[in-house]
């Protein structure tokens, strides 16, 4: 949501999201009953709430002006932006969840949200076998073009994330803290690396501190934003174990990567194996267990944007397939990224994004290093 | 089958046993139809059998005199057996499996067959890990008073059976030779000490070497004797894996221990973990899920026993308690083994040794090393 043009919106979205014991189920009916977060909060202050959100009127009225101003000139800053459900590029896996936030906080390319995503996650004391499957399964995810949404944490988190940074591809990290602070500290070089080519992600607005509350929650959205969450080390009492529940309560698909049954870390996996999750041994079992949905994911961000994009007539079958050939003649003979695909093609970042995978699930494109897409086949002579 | 008394059937099965293209499916049906070995021999060498066994007529009149007189010599020396279908004392998991062989040949105590058993089976070139978890779990499980059957192979078979040996518990080696045989001859040893307390086992007849085709065979045995299959570590063209969906068509449980994605020898585990076999850290695991299998095995084997004594009316439930109280009472004070508590009670060694299985089952009685057990509670004064 743009700050300039939307600065009532804004700062009613922040009273909201800010105003003591309102869920975000609560929030997101009410906003969604009120049509605007500027018509929610004003019905909210005239008093005509029921339930609950009555208990907040006092704040709701009378809200910390110095905490909201701070709010606006956070969000004021490059690259940090307040991605709302109202907005058409609020991510379609993570809406379809039920605990899904009503905003999220983003520092970076939000349009990063918009790819498909597979989470890593794992304990923060991996042993060094966890951390090397860790990070060879999220640089063949990523090859794959997908990208690796995980939570910032020590060890697997970490260890994901940095991979697919150094493969060039695009990772996104969802915080337990507000998208200002960095939680583990010494994680703040690794922050400023995933902000620079994807996106960091929180639904606490700034300053908000890492509760240990916040971190179940941080999970669900995790979980959430990805086509399928991968377990890689997990101790029984492990957080990662939460991130595959609300993966399952999804309806989205875990994958477990096994291990010795000495090793401590990975009685997490294989409980969640017991439980119905998938035993993977290689990236490709991943890869080929999520190509429908992919596909699926791909179909569905063609439709949002054919929906989001009113002025222009709902795109036809035929239209979409003139789409998928526009953007293979887009990529020619040479290797491009996304931002020349988009420039070049006239689509838009995130349906290229979505028919890139598409095309590559057909094998009709391959995801190179550095984030480059290339045809797999000769282009045919024009 | 008492080689003094019953020289003419003997005689009947072994040239049976020996025609050449008579299948064990079609054996049994064969010898169940004319009730005896020696009637469906006669039968034959009247011509009066169709089908397919027509076409060993010639074996069946004029068998390898030779031969056989071989294989009753071989039946003459001590602790050796023909165990055939007909024996009140064929183990009776094996006989309901679709495959069962009409006989077996047996070196040892017949009576280690009638004991609840576990299969231990995987890799002849298993790692030390491996190996170190068939020891583990082989001693837990006969802690767990389960006899271990594997196949006398090297790796996790010689381990298993080395393990259940050390802890003085009872094991069974079911062989691809001939009784007479072993392979491979560096186990000539463990062979002998597994025939001094249990029992080797095989269905072909003295002298048939270790043919490729053999294995196979052996591992439906192996399936067959066991209420469960754990697999330790296999490669995924393993035998151990038709071991395990010998187990599987059997209705049996299977189980598998996972291990590192770098393992080769976990991927066969992973493999069955994928088709339902259930993944297990531990041996209380296995022990817990066969617990019900072994109760309705002590009951059946009861039952059998009510049957084959014809001579004593059936066992009522309050005669079969009695026969609890009876064996309770044998224990007393002391720790004893089965030979002491079969004189003592005057019950019956397989009808013991399933009783003591429900009994630990239901913590009255504790299996402590060298094949003796203990009431876990001091016996009541009387």
């Amino acid at each position: 949501m743009d700050i300039e043009s939307n600065r009532a919106q804004i700062e009613a979205w922040l009273i909201l999201l800010r105003a003591p014991g309102i869920g975000a189920a609560r929030l997101r009916e009410l906003i969604d009953r009120h049509r605007s977060a500027a018509s929610a909060l004003a019905a909210a202050v005239r008093g005509e709430l029921a339930g609950d959100a009555a208990a907040n009127r006092d704040w709701l009225r009378a809200p910390d002006r110095n905490l909201i101003e701070g709010d606006l000139a956070w969000l004021s800053q490059e690259r940090h932006q307040l991605l709302t459900m109202h907005d058409a590029d609020f991510p379609p896996l993570l809406r379809d969840t039920p605990g899904a936030p009503a905003a999220l906080f983003v520092v970076g390319d939000a349009s990063a949200l918009w790819r498909p995503q597979i989470a890593i996650v794992g304990s923060r004391n991996a042993s060094q076998g966890g951390l090397a499957n860790a990070r060879s399964f999220a640089r063949a995810l990523c090859a794959a073009g997908f990208a690796i949404t995980s939570g910032l944490a020590e060890g697997i988190d970490a260890a994901a994330h940095t991979a697919a940074l150094d493969a060039g591809a695009i990772t996104v990290a969802v915080l337990g803290t507000g998208p200002d602070l960095v939680y583990p500290v010494r994680h703040r070089e690794l922050a400023s690396r995933i902000a620079a080519s994807g996106a960091l992600v929180s639904e606490f607005p700034p300053g908000v501190p890492g509760r240990p509350e916040n971190f179940p929650r941080r999970n669900r959205i995790i979980a959430g934003l990805s086509l399928g969450t991968l377990i890689v080390e997990a101790g029984l009492r492990s957080g990662s174990l939460i991130t595959a529940r609300c993966a399952t309560e999804h309806g989205r698909d875990v994958f477990a990567i096994p291990g010795s049954i000495h090793n401590p870390l990975a009685r997490g996996c294989h409980q969640l194996i017991r439980e119905g999750a998938m035993l993977v041994e290689t990236a490709d079992e991943i890869i080929a267990a999520l190509a429908p949905l992919a596909a699926r994911l791909g179909a569905h961000l063609r439709e949002r944007l054919d929906e989001a994009e009113p002025q222009s007539a709902p795109a036809a079958p035929a239209a979409r397939d003139a789409e998928y050939t526009k953007l293979l003649d887009a990529l020619g003979h040479e290797a491009l990224g996304v931002d020349a695909l988009a420039e070049r093609s006239g689509l838009g970042v995130p349906a290229i994004s979505s028919m890139l995978l598409v095309l590559e699930l057909e094998g009709e494109v391959a995801a190179q290093r550095g984030g480059l897409y290339a045809r797999s086949h000769p282009a045919r002579d024009i």
